[in-house]
């Protein structure tokens, strides 16, 4: 039987990289849904090629514009609520949420509450309503598997253990494109300079969130929902090679660490092959010798607070990761329009944060609620 | 139920350890069996702490001073004939191989032919019988759990995963003391300088073969008979921080790696608790920035030809590794007597594998053929 699967973001950065690997395994994998946004076309690429029994498309008039040129053999579904309908089909065995941003929560509770496993390329909806969404995950007997690299790796260095065997995380970090500049030559930093990542070819948000080390600092919240651990037993360690993705250490003292390219497919397909490994051709390898050396460093949280601000957020809980992320989604927003300074971002977070009564955020009200408070308390700062 | 162990070679380095992690463990490890070769003063200390209920002593004279200063409550055994018959003892669960040398064969087989796990310190026996040693513990379904540390790291990144999911082993070296010398500078080091090794406090053989780098050679074929491959999937990288303990890539790209403090407590306690880890108090933990940097480079086979040699037997198969073992162990003796240069370790074994013709080594008696051929050679060529 093949798996039939969902990706959800399908011609967003990940999701690319998702359907590639779909095509590698034709036997295995079967696309049984895709979601776009707004690209049409490449939609459109994609239908022909994966012949997937139903698409959303969240923006109504390109749902309209696909339409006309889809045969009736795909059903189309149109909006966010059109996505959530499509999730419930039944012959969906996985739903892929390579959604970017708080957008991807709605849809990622969809398919637990459904009883579909899920892989997870998102973090801001852990981030949002972590808690919420690992008690129904358990509930509904749901597997979350991560492919983002770093939780990807700490899934895969946990293989086989015991959880309570765990006594460390080491989330590594690239440091970004801007790690060793100060706090004076990263007021000057533009968005040209921010949108180009050392290592990874991703979407614009989590560019500037690498850039900011909020990226990392969504890590660190993930993590501790993922794997169940308080945000002081994770560690940050910026390793700039990015060959190490992460690192668990164990209560007998032993570390064990994953390593690859950088190549998100291989967190993928990790993700959509588990337990079991398969073949990946088209890999170099890791050439140990002619990279000489991996460096670690700690991060430089004066310079970059972001990171600070999130092990603040993740060690208070609560509302308290929600109304950072969606505090600093406003912010990076605003800097993507040119309206702000790069290091205006962590401010903003930070004054939103300080301004709010951290409360529990068990519910879906009580995390839209903080989601809200949070987005129009930046738009505020920010006006 | 605790474990009942028995460790051969209890007064050396690695058997030290071994009692170390015991004593830490005296609900769910006890002492049944102990055995030295001739150190009656560090056995004698060791029957008062852990009350084994036999002894064995390879010396006579030795086994005889003891027998007089031991009460009735532990059976002393005699000579190597007398480990052997201690070994049949059915209140044994679990045999430690911490004897240094080609010695541990016969002991190790014992282990195995009488249905014991065993868990093993020692290379020279696979390396001189891996088949016939793997093949027998195969028949009677008994483990082998390395504790050497990059054994005990392949075996850990193993885990949980299918083993024809592997495709290469790297094996790191941490390139010993001498690494990045001329042939003209190692031909000037004395036995005071080849004894002095940058990491591990171990016994003197292995620490010459750790210095010439036949300890990784010899570590190639170890690995190639306890984790099923060929010569041609196990690379040797030199990483001279020596905390990456060595790695496994698997089919899909990954690659794991196991890291830890150079302490042998930590894969002898993995071994002795496996498949479950428990603490390891007394531990500093790895200091990821402190330590700044893991480099890694190619080792070189020019100036260390025994890693050469090593994987041209490993590769040649059949009796090669055991004559090229048994060679090893005559030429490192006469070296620790001083009665040859370090170089001439190398050009003893090259001339002795040179003379060889290769047969196969199925069984006990070719293995000692090819071995006893390979002494006397060695000793010819050296007088």
């Amino acid at each position: 039987m093949k798996k039939r699967i969902a990706v959800l973001g399908s011609t967003g950065s990940v999701g690319l990289s998702t359907l590639d690997v779909v095509a590698r395994f034709p036997g295995a994998l079967h696309c049984q849904a895709l979601s776009a946004h707004s690209n049409v076309e490449a939609l459109l690429r994609q239908i022909r090629l994966f012949r997937p029994a139903c698409v959303s498309v969240c923006d109504y008039t390109a749902a309209s514009a696909l339409r006309k040129k889809t045969g009736r053999s795909t059903k189309v579904f149109a909006g966010k609520e059109g996505m959530l309908e499509m999730l419930t089909d039944p012959r969906i065995d996985e739903v892929v949420v390579a959604i970017s941003g708080s957008d991807a929560l709605l849809p990622l509770l969809k398919a637990v509450d459904t009883g579909k496993d899920v892989v997870l390329a998102n973090k801001e909806s852990l981030a949002m309503a972590g808690e919420l969404v690992m008690k129904r995950a358990r509930r509904n007997n749901v597997a979350i598997k991560p492919v983002d690299s770093e939780q990807s790796a700490i899934w895969q260095c946990l293989h086989g253990q015991q959880s309570n065997r765990l006594k460390h995380l080491y989330l590594t970090a690239s440091g970004g494109p801007f790690r060793g500049f100060s706090q004076k030559k990263l007021a000057r930093i533009s968005l040209a300079d921010a949108l180009r990542h050392p290592r990874w070819k991703m979407g614009k948000k989590i560019t500037i969130d690498s850039a900011t080390l909020m990226n990392k600092g969504l890590e660190v919240i993930e993590a501790m929902h993922l794997f169940g651990v308080d945000a002081s037993r994770i560690k940050v360690v910026v390793h700039p090679e990015a060959i190490i993705h992460s690192m668990v250490e164990f209560i007998d003292g032993v570390v064990m660490a994953q390593l690859s390219e950088t190549d998100m497919r291989i967190p993928i397909q990790y993700a959509l092959t588990y337990p079991d490994r398969a073949v990946n051709a088209g890999l170099q390898g890791i050439d140990f010798t002619s990279i000489g050396a991996f460096h670690f460093e700690k991060p430089d949280m004066r310079s970059f607070p972001c990171l600070r601000l999130a092990y603040a957020a993740a060690t208070e809980g609560g509302t308290a990761p929600c109304v950072l992320n969606a505090a600093n989604e406003v912010a990076v927003e605003t800097f993507m329009k040119e309206k702000i300074s790069f290091i205006k971002i962590a401010d903003i977070v930070e004054r939103v944060l300080a301004k709010h009564r951290v409360r529990a955020a068990l519910s879906l009200a009580q995390v839209f609620a903080a989601d809200n408070w949070a987005r129009q308390e930046a738009m505020r700062l920010l006006s």
